[in-house]
């Protein structure tokens, strides 16, 4: 059995491959950092994030964060180059591997994909924190060394990442139904909002917010990663486009029944996303509180639902487009409700379910 | 020039008709509850929303707040029973016009509907701050008498609703675009996530989360909503399977360009979303925190905050799979930003950009 000793090798030191060698310095490990851009190094470097990898060093791990489309040829450059295990944190796994398949050496590689990033990029968005409870693919190939696994495992949970292990094909048809295609449906939503006409956006509330926040990434990103995960999401949207047609059959005939059970088929699909710390879905309410948007008047509401005792399970502040009252929404266990309601109006709190 | 004297009878009192009875009692206005279940008028009345309506009553305004596809029938009653001004809260608005167009007494009719309302139903979800903040539109036909208008909006600003004018057809088009067909494309993605093979959601994001969660709505209402709109839905769902072509052909050939292309409208789209309060847009960014699952945490975080002097702008918990801490999105203006995220860590916060 194998032990992360280090050195790890970050190729690509951005957002993710930051993250991971700051991470790794914080557990002790010595971190060697590479990257086609001098500068980004000397960045990461200067954040604590590592050094600059010399001619003598003699990685244990190497770990891939380079953009999709380049990933299989740094992996087998990184095969190449050390006899080291060799990972990366891609977004996609079949392409890659693929292009390596042939490879005597192949075993030493095995693909991961932390399910965490936010809209910003470059080592200085980086963080030791970044992958903190976040779930953590790891997506061994049938050649793939059981110790090379195992390293690999042991750094994803050394970065704070919660385990789930997938086939390559497998983890990309999960991230093609839970990411790439939500994404892009997020796109095409937003982009009707692009060509709306003039007034008709001011009636826009919380809902078409949430539905197209994620078509805020970048759009270079994203065409590489839906790019390389093709085949994965072609399949599931000649599946929405099958329901589309269906849909727009039914709304133009009137026929409510079919209308209906689509609706009822994405309330099953709400349902099926696991529930917060994975166990079974708890029911929650809803409360939705009156707030000045004013510094200091969340931190109140928040100190006052602390001292009644509710744990606050998620938080929406609603946009308000005229006036400095903001509507925060807290959502809370369902039998906790009916106290903290009565509790938050005793305090001054203008509240309603 | 009329004003809102009373009394207002509100026929259909469920969340939205109870809610706008007790806005209307806050202001001291008499209401008159009806609905064909008697238990409703009982439960709102117990609730101070106003009392049942006799035979001698006349209302000023009647406000009509029933299921979608009743519209059209009630407020023709509404018409035939009083000479009051007559208004409605649903959320389509050229349909029911239609049914009432060639009446003689049709300019005492003006449609209104309030942009507000949660997953919850019933007049016991009901509350007088439930409009506070949200847009209301208000829908003039060709024929609607300028009194009758001004009382609408009268009621509306009573009830703290920020007024948007349109006429019905163009607000059916604004709330298909920025409503209707958002929920829709929200119903496919989750209706994917109903199929997924066991397993692949473990991976899910808060994205996905946020993509589909007005997908939780009841089928039942949507499927009147969205059948009530069905010309501005089918034309703005064609545009989009037009789209989805484009995307499917781009992703199947390869074809970057294209690809990128969706994306960056999709971005433009989340751009034109008006910002908090009506005003420009500002920059804002995103400062992520790890927070315990536990009572009290999220107080101290937002005391914290407070202190610091920074406005929160928006939160978001990301829900976590595998273990007790929470990550916390805090969104705050930019330029704070820089200041907020050392300041949080001085006090014991593990932070990150």
């Amino acid at each position: 059995m194998s032990r992360l000793v280090g050195p790890v090798e970050i190729i690509g030191v951005g957002l993710l491959g930051t993250s991971v060698a700051l991470a790794c310095r914080r557990a002790g490990i010595d971190v060697l950092l590479t990257d086609v851009d001098a500068d980004h190094v000397r960045t990461a470097s200067g954040l604590g994030a590592g050094r600059a990898r010399s001619a003598a060093d003699r990685p244990q791990l190497v770990v891939v964060a380079v953009p999709p489309d380049h990933l299989g040829g740094v992996i087998a450059s990184a095969l190449d180059g050390s006899d080291a295990v060799v990972t990366d944190v891609g977004s996609v796994k079949a392409a890659p591997l693929a292009s390596l398949a042939s490879r005597p050496d192949a075993g030493r590689y095995v693909g991961s994909h932390p399910m965490a990033g936010n809209e910003r990029s470059g080592p200085l968005a980086a963080s030791d924190a970044l992958f903190d409870g976040r779930p953590w693919a790891i997506t061994p190939h049938a050649g793939s060394d059981p110790a090379a696994v195992a390293l690999v495992r042991e750094l994803a949970e050394l970065c704070g990442g919660v385990v789930v292990e997938l086939t390559p094909a497998e983890h990309d048809r999960a991230v093609a139904r839970i990411s790439h295609v939500p994404h892009l449906m997020a796109a095409l939503t937003a982009g009707r909002l692009a060509e709306a006409p003039d007034g008709h956006l001011a009636l826009s509330g919380q809902g078409v917010r949430d539905v197209t926040r994620v078509a805020g990434g970048d759009p270079a990103l994203y065409s590489q990663i839906v790019g390389g995960n093709a085949d994965a999401v072609t399949e599931l949207l000649t599946e929405v486009r099958d329901q589309l047609d269906t849909l727009i059959a039914a709304v133009t005939r009137g026929d409510r029944a079919t209308l209906q059970s689509i609706l009822a088929t994405g309330n099953d699909g709400t349902r099926a996303i696991p529930a917060k710390h994975g166990g079974p879905a708890r029911a929650m309410r809803s409360l939705f509180v009156a707030v000045p948007d004013e510094p200091g008047s969340l931190a109140r509401l928040f100190a006052d639902a602390g001292e009644i005792g509710v744990n606050i399970e998620d938080v929406r502040i609603d946009h308000d487009p005229g006036r400095p009252v903001g509507v925060v929404e807290l959502v809370v266990d369902d039998a906790l409700a009916d106290d903290l309601l009565p509790a938050l109006e005793s305090r001054g709190w203008v509240s309603h379910r």
